[in-house]
Protein backbone atom coordinates (compact mmCIF):
# COMPACT_ATOMS: atom_id res chain seq x y z
CA UNK A 1 0.00 0.00 0.00
CA UNK A 2 1.45 3.30 -0.79
CA UNK A 3 -0.06 6.81 0.91
CA UNK A 4 -0.04 10.05 -1.25
CA UNK A 5 0.46 13.16 1.37
CA UNK A 6 -0.63 16.37 -0.22
CA UNK A 7 1.47 19.07 1.81
CA UNK A 8 -0.73 22.20 2.35
CA UNK A 9 -2.71 21.94 -0.62
CA UNK A 10 -4.54 25.39 -1.85
CA UNK A 11 -7.03 24.26 -4.33
CA UNK A 12 -10.11 22.34 -3.16
CA UNK A 13 -10.51 20.89 -6.70
CA UNK A 14 -6.85 19.45 -6.62
CA UNK A 15 -8.10 17.50 -3.66
CA UNK A 16 -10.65 15.56 -5.29
CA UNK A 17 -9.03 15.41 -8.71
CA UNK A 18 -6.01 13.53 -6.31
CA UNK A 19 -8.15 11.82 -4.95
CA UNK A 20 -10.13 10.63 -8.25
CA UNK A 21 -7.12 9.68 -9.69
CA UNK A 22 -6.01 7.30 -6.44
CA UNK A 23 -8.73 5.80 -7.11
CA UNK A 24 -8.58 5.00 -10.80
CA UNK A 25 -5.10 3.47 -9.81
CA UNK A 26 -6.22 1.40 -6.96
CA UNK A 27 -4.80 3.82 -3.94
CA UNK A 28 -6.85 4.66 -1.30
CA UNK A 29 -4.40 6.07 1.91
CA UNK A 30 -4.96 10.04 1.43
CA UNK A 31 -3.33 12.31 4.14
CA UNK A 32 -3.47 15.64 3.78
CA UNK A 33 -1.23 18.42 5.80
CA UNK A 34 -2.93 21.43 6.86
CA UNK A 35 -5.30 21.97 3.51
CA UNK A 36 -5.54 25.73 3.20
CA UNK A 37 -9.04 25.87 3.09
CA UNK A 38 -10.03 24.00 5.90
CA UNK A 39 -11.65 20.51 6.15
CA UNK A 40 -14.31 19.49 5.15
CA UNK A 41 -14.03 21.44 1.59
CA UNK A 42 -16.95 21.11 -0.94
CA UNK A 43 -15.11 21.44 -3.70
CA UNK A 44 -13.08 18.68 -3.13
CA UNK A 45 -15.54 16.74 -2.66
CA UNK A 46 -17.65 17.82 -5.69
CA UNK A 47 -14.25 17.41 -7.64
CA UNK A 48 -13.59 13.47 -6.49
CA UNK A 49 -16.65 12.45 -8.55
CA UNK A 50 -16.73 8.64 -7.62
CA UNK A 51 -14.22 8.80 -5.25
CA UNK A 52 -15.83 10.54 -1.81
CA UNK A 53 -15.09 7.63 0.25
CA UNK A 54 -11.23 8.41 -0.21
CA UNK A 55 -12.36 12.49 0.58
CA UNK A 56 -14.63 11.16 3.40
CA UNK A 57 -11.79 8.62 5.06
CA UNK A 58 -8.72 11.42 3.99
CA UNK A 59 -6.45 11.85 7.24
CA UNK A 60 -6.19 15.57 8.01
CA UNK A 61 -2.73 16.25 10.51
CA UNK A 62 -1.23 19.25 11.39
CA UNK A 63 2.63 18.30 10.79
CA UNK A 64 4.35 16.65 8.16
CA UNK A 65 5.68 14.66 10.77
CA UNK A 66 2.46 13.16 11.86
CA UNK A 67 1.41 12.38 8.39
CA UNK A 68 4.62 10.50 7.62
CA UNK A 69 4.59 8.69 11.40
CA UNK A 70 4.64 5.24 10.23
CA UNK A 71 5.85 4.91 7.17
CA UNK A 72 8.97 3.23 6.19
CA UNK A 73 9.88 5.05 2.87
CA UNK A 74 8.93 8.22 2.03
CA UNK A 75 9.39 9.82 -1.67
CA UNK A 76 9.30 13.65 -1.92
CA UNK A 77 7.65 14.33 -5.51
CA UNK A 78 9.71 17.57 -7.18
CA UNK A 79 10.72 18.96 -10.35
CA UNK A 80 13.29 21.54 -8.96
CA UNK A 81 17.06 20.24 -8.45
CA UNK A 82 17.85 21.32 -5.56
CA UNK A 83 20.94 21.75 -3.64
CA UNK A 84 20.75 18.82 -1.66
CA UNK A 85 22.95 15.60 -1.62
CA UNK A 86 19.36 13.00 -1.76
CA UNK A 87 19.17 10.65 -4.33
CA UNK A 88 16.82 10.50 -7.38
CA UNK A 89 14.46 8.20 -8.31
CA UNK A 90 12.48 8.71 -11.84
CA UNK A 91 8.60 8.11 -11.45
CA UNK A 92 8.85 4.88 -14.02
CA UNK A 93 10.87 3.32 -10.91
CA UNK A 94 8.94 4.18 -8.13
CA UNK A 95 8.20 1.19 -7.00
CA UNK A 96 11.23 -0.67 -8.27
CA UNK A 97 13.51 1.76 -6.16
CA UNK A 98 11.67 1.72 -3.02
CA UNK A 99 12.90 -1.40 -0.94
CA UNK A 100 10.97 -4.58 -1.24
CA UNK A 101 10.77 -4.55 2.59
CA UNK A 102 9.01 -1.37 2.84
CA UNK A 103 5.59 -2.56 3.63
CA UNK A 104 4.32 1.07 3.90
CA UNK A 105 5.86 3.57 1.03
CA UNK A 106 4.51 7.25 0.52
CA UNK A 107 5.10 10.00 -1.59
CA UNK A 108 4.22 13.45 -0.38
CA UNK A 109 3.36 16.79 -3.16
CA UNK A 110 4.08 20.01 -1.91
CA UNK A 111 2.29 23.25 -2.37
CA UNK A 112 0.42 24.30 -6.02
CA UNK A 113 2.38 27.61 -6.00
CA UNK A 114 6.03 26.70 -4.23
CA UNK A 115 6.26 22.85 -4.26
CA UNK A 116 7.29 21.60 -1.29
CA UNK A 117 10.36 23.32 0.53
CA UNK A 118 13.90 22.42 1.37
CA UNK A 119 12.81 21.69 4.83
CA UNK A 120 10.04 19.36 4.04
CA UNK A 121 12.44 17.58 1.58
CA UNK A 122 14.57 16.60 4.41
CA UNK A 123 12.10 14.52 5.61
CA UNK A 124 12.31 12.28 2.69
CA UNK A 125 14.02 8.88 1.38
CA UNK A 126 14.16 10.25 -1.96
CA UNK A 127 13.34 12.77 -4.58
CA UNK A 128 10.90 11.30 -6.79
CA UNK A 129 11.05 13.50 -10.15
CA UNK A 130 8.99 13.30 -12.91
CA UNK A 131 10.89 13.82 -16.42
CA UNK A 132 9.22 16.60 -18.40
CA UNK A 133 10.65 19.02 -21.21
CA UNK A 134 13.24 21.03 -18.92
CA UNK A 135 12.08 24.42 -20.33
CA UNK A 136 8.38 23.53 -18.85
CA UNK A 137 8.34 21.34 -16.15
CA UNK A 138 5.67 23.02 -13.53
CA UNK A 139 3.07 19.93 -13.46
CA UNK A 140 -0.38 20.68 -12.80
CA UNK A 141 -0.33 18.91 -8.93
CA UNK A 142 -3.18 16.74 -10.03
CA UNK A 143 -1.54 16.04 -13.16
CA UNK A 144 1.70 14.87 -10.92
CA UNK A 145 -0.29 12.75 -8.74
CA UNK A 146 -2.05 10.81 -11.63
CA UNK A 147 1.19 10.32 -13.57
CA UNK A 148 2.36 9.15 -10.24
CA UNK A 149 -0.64 6.65 -9.17
CA UNK A 150 -0.26 5.16 -12.85
CA UNK A 151 3.27 4.38 -12.58
CA UNK A 152 2.50 2.51 -8.98
CA UNK A 153 -0.43 0.68 -10.56
CA UNK A 154 1.78 -0.67 -13.40
CA UNK A 155 4.37 -2.19 -11.39
CA UNK A 156 2.03 -3.73 -8.72
CA UNK A 157 3.11 -6.93 -10.60
CA UNK A 158 6.65 -6.16 -10.98
CA UNK A 159 9.61 -7.39 -8.85
CA UNK A 160 10.80 -4.93 -6.68
CA UNK A 161 14.19 -3.87 -5.80
CA UNK A 162 15.85 -6.90 -3.56
CA UNK A 163 18.34 -6.07 -1.28
CA UNK A 164 21.62 -8.42 -0.21
CA UNK A 165 21.16 -8.86 3.41
CA UNK A 166 18.68 -10.50 5.48
CA UNK A 167 15.03 -8.91 5.13
CA UNK A 168 14.86 -6.64 8.37
CA UNK A 169 11.83 -4.59 9.83
CA UNK A 170 12.91 -1.15 8.53
CA UNK A 171 12.66 1.66 10.45
CA UNK A 172 9.62 3.92 10.55
CA UNK A 173 9.73 7.59 10.22
CA UNK A 174 8.32 7.56 13.69
CA UNK A 175 11.13 6.28 15.44
CA UNK A 176 13.56 8.12 13.11
CA UNK A 177 11.49 11.03 14.51
CA UNK A 178 12.51 9.81 18.77
CA UNK A 179 16.34 9.12 16.83
CA UNK A 180 16.31 13.02 15.96
CA UNK A 181 14.72 14.30 18.96
CA UNK A 182 17.19 12.55 21.21
CA UNK A 183 20.07 13.39 19.00
CA UNK A 184 19.51 16.96 18.52
CA UNK A 185 18.76 17.51 22.24
CA UNK A 186 21.97 15.90 23.47
CA UNK A 187 23.85 18.17 20.21
CA UNK A 188 21.70 21.21 21.92
CA UNK A 189 22.61 20.60 25.23
CA UNK A 190 26.28 20.65 23.89
CA UNK A 191 26.10 23.51 22.38
CA UNK A 192 26.88 21.87 18.49
CA UNK A 193 24.09 24.50 16.99
CA UNK A 194 24.73 27.92 16.05
CA UNK A 195 22.17 27.96 14.05
CA UNK A 196 20.05 24.94 14.46
CA UNK A 197 17.12 24.49 11.78
CA UNK A 198 19.32 24.42 8.72
CA UNK A 199 21.99 21.98 10.74
CA UNK A 200 18.97 20.17 11.72
CA UNK A 201 17.30 19.56 7.83
CA UNK A 202 21.78 18.57 6.80
CA UNK A 203 21.31 15.82 9.10
CA UNK A 204 18.01 14.24 8.72
CA UNK A 205 19.34 14.80 4.73
CA UNK A 206 22.27 12.60 5.76
CA UNK A 207 19.80 9.73 8.12
CA UNK A 208 17.12 9.90 5.28
CA UNK A 209 19.59 8.48 2.52
CA UNK A 210 20.79 5.54 4.59
CA UNK A 211 18.83 2.73 2.25
CA UNK A 212 16.69 0.61 3.87
CA UNK A 213 17.90 1.09 8.03
CA UNK A 214 16.14 -0.84 9.76
CA UNK A 215 14.74 -0.93 13.25
CA UNK A 216 17.77 -2.72 15.00
CA UNK A 217 20.16 -0.49 13.10
CA UNK A 218 18.00 2.75 14.01
CA UNK A 219 18.21 1.16 18.14
CA UNK A 220 22.04 0.78 17.62
CA UNK A 221 22.66 4.45 16.42
CA UNK A 222 20.55 5.52 19.58
CA UNK A 223 22.71 3.33 21.68
CA UNK A 224 25.68 5.39 20.26
CA UNK A 225 24.11 8.59 20.68
CA UNK A 226 23.42 7.49 24.25
CA UNK A 227 26.84 6.21 24.83
CA UNK A 228 28.76 9.23 23.52
CA UNK A 229 26.12 11.68 25.61
CA UNK A 230 27.88 9.87 28.69
CA UNK A 231 30.37 11.44 30.84
CA UNK B 1 5.34 14.61 -33.78
CA UNK B 2 2.17 13.73 -32.01
CA UNK B 3 -0.93 15.48 -32.23
CA UNK B 4 -3.53 15.46 -29.44
CA UNK B 5 -7.41 15.52 -30.51
CA UNK B 6 -10.35 16.70 -28.04
CA UNK B 7 -13.55 15.69 -29.38
CA UNK B 8 -16.21 17.81 -28.42
CA UNK B 9 -14.59 18.39 -24.95
CA UNK B 10 -17.13 20.12 -22.59
CA UNK B 11 -15.53 22.17 -20.20
CA UNK B 12 -12.73 25.46 -20.66
CA UNK B 13 -10.87 23.83 -17.97
CA UNK B 14 -10.08 20.71 -19.02
CA UNK B 15 -8.95 22.37 -22.51
CA UNK B 16 -6.08 24.61 -20.58
CA UNK B 17 -5.43 21.26 -18.26
CA UNK B 18 -4.43 19.03 -21.55
CA UNK B 19 -2.79 21.91 -23.02
CA UNK B 20 -0.21 22.42 -20.00
CA UNK B 21 -0.09 18.61 -19.89
CA UNK B 22 0.87 18.18 -23.68
CA UNK B 23 3.69 21.11 -22.94
CA UNK B 24 5.08 19.70 -19.88
CA UNK B 25 6.01 17.04 -22.44
CA UNK B 26 7.05 19.10 -25.37
CA UNK B 27 4.07 18.27 -27.11
CA UNK B 28 1.93 21.34 -29.15
CA UNK B 29 -0.39 19.99 -31.57
CA UNK B 30 -3.30 20.35 -29.92
CA UNK B 31 -6.72 19.79 -32.34
CA UNK B 32 -10.26 20.37 -31.08
CA UNK B 33 -13.36 19.39 -32.83
CA UNK B 34 -16.46 21.18 -31.87
CA UNK B 35 -16.09 22.58 -28.09
CA UNK B 36 -19.18 22.73 -26.56
CA UNK B 37 -18.90 26.41 -25.61
CA UNK B 38 -17.27 27.99 -28.47
CA UNK B 39 -14.31 29.43 -29.53
CA UNK B 40 -12.23 30.83 -28.02
CA UNK B 41 -12.56 30.01 -24.26
CA UNK B 42 -11.78 32.07 -21.51
CA UNK B 43 -11.41 29.32 -19.06
CA UNK B 44 -9.58 27.06 -21.35
CA UNK B 45 -6.96 30.23 -21.40
CA UNK B 46 -6.91 30.54 -17.46
CA UNK B 47 -5.80 26.76 -16.68
CA UNK B 48 -3.23 26.62 -19.35
CA UNK B 49 -1.19 28.57 -17.45
CA UNK B 50 2.38 28.80 -19.23
CA UNK B 51 0.53 26.97 -22.02
CA UNK B 52 -1.37 30.21 -23.53
CA UNK B 53 0.97 29.82 -26.58
CA UNK B 54 -1.11 26.12 -27.48
CA UNK B 55 -4.05 27.66 -26.56
CA UNK B 56 -3.87 30.60 -28.95
CA UNK B 57 -2.56 27.67 -31.56
CA UNK B 58 -5.16 25.27 -31.10
CA UNK B 59 -6.83 24.08 -34.54
CA UNK B 60 -10.52 23.67 -34.38
CA UNK B 61 -11.98 21.35 -36.01
CA UNK B 62 -16.46 21.05 -37.75
CA UNK B 63 -15.46 17.82 -38.01
CA UNK B 64 -13.41 14.74 -36.29
CA UNK B 65 -12.49 13.47 -40.33
CA UNK B 66 -11.20 16.78 -40.79
CA UNK B 67 -9.14 16.61 -37.65
CA UNK B 68 -6.94 13.94 -38.42
CA UNK B 69 -7.39 14.46 -42.07
CA UNK B 70 -3.10 14.62 -42.48
CA UNK B 71 -2.77 12.26 -39.87
CA UNK B 72 -1.27 8.50 -41.00
CA UNK B 73 -1.31 7.04 -37.38
CA UNK B 74 -4.48 7.51 -34.85
CA UNK B 75 -5.55 6.21 -31.53
CA UNK B 76 -8.70 6.10 -29.69
CA UNK B 77 -7.91 6.89 -26.01
CA UNK B 78 -10.76 5.08 -24.45
CA UNK B 79 -11.06 2.31 -21.27
CA UNK B 80 -14.08 0.98 -22.30
CA UNK B 81 -13.78 -2.20 -23.88
CA UNK B 82 -15.91 -2.51 -27.03
CA UNK B 83 -17.60 -4.71 -28.99
CA UNK B 84 -15.47 -4.07 -31.90
CA UNK B 85 -12.74 -5.81 -33.70
CA UNK B 86 -10.02 -3.52 -33.25
CA UNK B 87 -6.24 -3.76 -31.15
CA UNK B 88 -5.75 -2.53 -28.21
CA UNK B 89 -2.36 -0.81 -27.52
CA UNK B 90 -1.16 -0.26 -23.37
CA UNK B 91 -1.01 3.65 -23.03
CA UNK B 92 3.11 2.44 -21.97
CA UNK B 93 3.54 0.93 -25.27
CA UNK B 94 1.82 4.15 -27.31
CA UNK B 95 4.75 4.92 -29.23
CA UNK B 96 6.23 1.34 -29.47
CA UNK B 97 3.12 0.11 -30.99
CA UNK B 98 2.98 3.02 -33.56
CA UNK B 99 4.64 2.22 -36.78
CA UNK B 100 8.24 3.54 -37.59
CA UNK B 101 7.41 5.57 -40.31
CA UNK B 102 4.64 6.89 -39.28
CA UNK B 103 6.05 10.65 -38.62
CA UNK B 104 2.22 12.33 -38.25
CA UNK B 105 0.48 10.48 -35.01
CA UNK B 106 -2.64 11.48 -33.05
CA UNK B 107 -4.22 10.79 -30.02
CA UNK B 108 -7.83 11.15 -29.76
CA UNK B 109 -9.95 11.50 -26.46
CA UNK B 110 -13.55 12.11 -25.74
CA UNK B 111 -16.27 14.29 -24.09
CA UNK B 112 -15.80 14.31 -19.84
CA UNK B 113 -19.46 12.53 -19.94
CA UNK B 114 -19.43 9.88 -22.61
CA UNK B 115 -16.17 9.93 -23.79
CA UNK B 116 -15.85 8.63 -27.97
CA UNK B 117 -18.74 7.04 -29.59
CA UNK B 118 -18.38 3.88 -31.69
CA UNK B 119 -18.25 5.65 -34.97
CA UNK B 120 -15.61 7.85 -33.30
CA UNK B 121 -13.63 5.11 -32.86
CA UNK B 122 -13.88 3.51 -36.08
CA UNK B 123 -11.64 6.75 -37.21
CA UNK B 124 -9.11 4.83 -34.93
CA UNK B 125 -6.28 2.50 -35.84
CA UNK B 126 -6.06 1.58 -32.71
CA UNK B 127 -7.32 1.87 -29.23
CA UNK B 128 -5.12 3.34 -26.74
CA UNK B 129 -6.42 1.92 -23.09
CA UNK B 130 -4.93 3.12 -19.74
CA UNK B 131 -4.69 0.13 -17.26
CA UNK B 132 -7.21 1.28 -14.06
CA UNK B 133 -8.61 0.15 -11.36
CA UNK B 134 -11.27 -2.43 -13.14
CA UNK B 135 -13.73 -1.24 -11.04
CA UNK B 136 -13.20 2.90 -10.98
CA UNK B 137 -11.74 3.11 -14.48
CA UNK B 138 -13.14 6.35 -15.61
CA UNK B 139 -10.35 8.69 -15.82
CA UNK B 140 -10.72 12.75 -15.71
CA UNK B 141 -9.80 13.59 -19.11
CA UNK B 142 -7.22 15.81 -18.43
CA UNK B 143 -5.76 12.66 -16.28
CA UNK B 144 -5.27 10.93 -19.22
CA UNK B 145 -3.70 13.14 -21.89
CA UNK B 146 -1.14 13.60 -18.67
CA UNK B 147 -0.50 10.23 -18.55
CA UNK B 148 -0.73 9.78 -22.68
CA UNK B 149 1.67 12.52 -22.97
CA UNK B 150 4.24 11.34 -19.87
CA UNK B 151 4.26 8.32 -21.86
CA UNK B 152 5.01 9.70 -25.46
CA UNK B 153 7.55 11.64 -23.53
CA UNK B 154 9.27 8.75 -21.83
CA UNK B 155 9.14 7.12 -25.40
CA UNK B 156 11.20 9.73 -27.16
CA UNK B 157 14.45 7.93 -26.94
CA UNK B 158 13.51 4.50 -27.03
CA UNK B 159 13.40 2.49 -30.61
CA UNK B 160 9.93 2.25 -32.45
CA UNK B 161 8.32 -0.35 -33.67
CA UNK B 162 10.42 -1.28 -36.66
CA UNK B 163 8.19 -3.25 -40.04
CA UNK B 164 9.42 -6.63 -41.75
CA UNK B 165 9.49 -4.67 -45.25
CA UNK B 166 10.83 -2.04 -46.96
CA UNK B 167 9.68 1.53 -45.53
CA UNK B 168 6.96 3.35 -47.67
CA UNK B 169 4.96 6.68 -47.09
CA UNK B 170 1.72 5.84 -45.36
CA UNK B 171 -1.68 6.45 -46.28
CA UNK B 172 -2.99 9.86 -44.34
CA UNK B 173 -6.40 9.68 -43.01
CA UNK B 174 -7.32 12.09 -45.81
CA UNK B 175 -6.40 9.47 -48.27
CA UNK B 176 -8.18 6.78 -46.39
CA UNK B 177 -11.19 9.19 -46.60
CA UNK B 178 -11.44 9.04 -50.19
CA UNK B 179 -11.24 5.73 -50.59
CA UNK B 180 -14.06 5.69 -48.09
CA UNK B 181 -16.45 7.81 -50.40
CA UNK B 182 -15.28 5.87 -53.56
CA UNK B 183 -15.85 2.46 -52.10
CA UNK B 184 -19.24 3.62 -50.12
CA UNK B 185 -20.64 5.51 -53.43
CA UNK B 186 -20.36 2.62 -54.94
CA UNK B 187 -21.68 -0.26 -53.00
CA UNK B 188 -24.91 2.44 -52.49
CA UNK B 189 -25.23 2.51 -55.94
CA UNK B 190 -25.13 -1.33 -56.07
CA UNK B 191 -27.70 -1.06 -52.94
CA UNK B 192 -25.86 -2.85 -51.11
CA UNK B 193 -26.60 -0.99 -47.86
CA UNK B 194 -29.68 -1.34 -46.05
CA UNK B 195 -28.59 0.42 -43.14
CA UNK B 196 -25.63 2.59 -44.41
CA UNK B 197 -24.34 4.17 -40.87
CA UNK B 198 -23.56 0.76 -39.03
CA UNK B 199 -22.16 -1.24 -42.04
CA UNK B 200 -20.13 1.92 -43.05
CA UNK B 201 -18.51 2.01 -39.72
CA UNK B 202 -18.41 -1.77 -39.67
CA UNK B 203 -16.42 -1.26 -42.71
CA UNK B 204 -13.83 1.46 -41.28
CA UNK B 205 -13.30 -0.42 -38.80
CA UNK B 206 -11.81 -2.96 -41.12
CA UNK B 207 -9.59 -1.32 -43.05
CA UNK B 208 -7.96 0.77 -40.15
CA UNK B 209 -6.83 -2.55 -38.49
CA UNK B 210 -4.16 -2.69 -41.97
CA UNK B 211 -1.55 -2.02 -40.21
CA UNK B 212 1.15 0.61 -42.27
CA UNK B 213 -1.35 0.84 -44.90
CA UNK B 214 1.17 2.59 -47.36
CA UNK B 215 0.05 4.84 -49.79
CA UNK B 216 1.02 2.66 -52.94
CA UNK B 217 -1.55 -0.48 -51.24
CA UNK B 218 -4.29 2.02 -51.04
CA UNK B 219 -3.86 3.24 -54.28
CA UNK B 220 -3.96 -0.77 -55.39
CA UNK B 221 -6.82 -0.83 -52.74
CA UNK B 222 -8.54 2.06 -54.53
CA UNK B 223 -7.79 0.37 -58.08
CA UNK B 224 -9.37 -2.99 -57.12
CA UNK B 225 -13.02 -1.17 -56.63
CA UNK B 226 -13.01 0.73 -59.10
CA UNK B 227 -12.05 -2.46 -61.30
CA UNK B 228 -15.16 -4.02 -59.59
CA UNK B 229 -17.50 -1.29 -60.75
CA UNK B 230 -17.04 -1.34 -63.70
CA UNK B 231 -19.59 -3.21 -66.23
Amino acid sequence: MVAIILVEPQMGENIGATARAMKNFELSDLRIVSPRDGWPNEKAQNMSVGAIDLIENAAIHNSLKSAIADLEYVYAATAASRDMNKGYVLSKNVMQEAPMQASKVGVMFGRESSGLNNQEIAYANKILTIDTDVNFSSLNIAHAVAVICYEIFQAKNQPRKDLDHDVEKLAAHQELEYFYEHLFSVLEKKHFFKNPEPMQQKIRNIFTRIDNLSHKELQTLRGIVTCLDKR
